[in-house]
């Protein structure tokens, strides 16, 4: 498989990553969430180079991530606010955020800390149960096929066809 | 900023993707929390170049995330493991995977359940607060400098030197 086409792969972290998954493409993300909205904000915190960085955030308008919009009409001028689509990717900064406070801090401790306004006490934020609010451990979650898979494998195996990463994904469900 | 020099960042989120952030690292870390352990599993499931590979997990182990274990005497062959480092790491392959299940299925449905064994539910993990529990929105949490960042601003100030990402990170505490 080549990396372009990752997109056409069936699991759910490939296809989020032919989004988010190119270098500076979370960094970006990271500084929107921090309240950059101008081309010339997030350069000068990422300072990465202006094509670069017009071809990221290109990126993440085709994809609706971003939402382009006008703030000036002469000369016309354009910001880049989150998008629905992009508000819902909290979850994987804020999991990134976490992972490199605890990891790799070098023993200094976290450089930000997060306060969660609806109960007023610093947060780590964590992985939790939809069902029970526990907190989850990948050791107990058991992980199986859905409908939508099902389906496209019935249908696959109707036509004699065998997909490689369906056959792994199934393989994948029988694990405990 | 080079790319390369991404884990001299203060930041948390750089810090974590001068580990993870290269193309196919989090797919081979989410074929390893799917069990893969052997270098041909890898290989197979991922289909990239054995160089590739590789190079990839050379520098998980490298960076503690993974580690090499002998599972064969002669020929002496070497399995990878999940280590603690590495197991703190689901909460972002589990994020992505959601984000990928919800706004990147085509309509079609996740392609897989998760069910967590603690509780009996079929779970779609969120992002919680650790004090109160509930769902974490962006909108409400407040970021603050904490006392490592606050120490080293007061160090570089002391000394005259301006440290652009941290004047960054402390406008940035001030933002509702």
């Amino acid at each position: 498989m080549r990396w372009d086409d990752i997109d056409r792969q069936i699991c759910s972290v490939a296809r989020t990553l032919s989004v988010v998954g190119e270098r500076w493409t979370l960094l970006i993300l990271r500084d929107a969430f921090f309240g950059s909205r101008r081309f010339d904000q997030f350069q000068r915190n990422l300072g990465i180079t202006r094509h670069r960085l017009s071809e990221r955030l290109g990126k993440l308008v085709e994809q609706g991530v971003l939402v382009k919009v006008p703030y000036n009409d002469r000369p016309i001028r354009y910001e880049y606010r989150l998008s629905r689509k992009g508000l819902a990717l909290y979850p994987v900064l804020m999991s990134l955020t976490r992972w490199g406070d605890e990891w790799m801090d070098a023993g200094a401790g976290a450089p930000l800390e997060y306060v969660h306004l609806a109960c007023g006490k610093t947060t780590t934020p964590l992985l939790a149960c939809s069902e029970c609010g526990e907190a989850l451990r990948p050791e107990e979650v058991k992980v199986h096929v859905g409908p939508a898979l099902k389906d496209l494998a019935a249908e696959m195996e109707n036509e004699g066809e065998r997909n490689p990463e369906i056959q792994a994904l199934l393989a994948r469900s029988l694990l405990d």
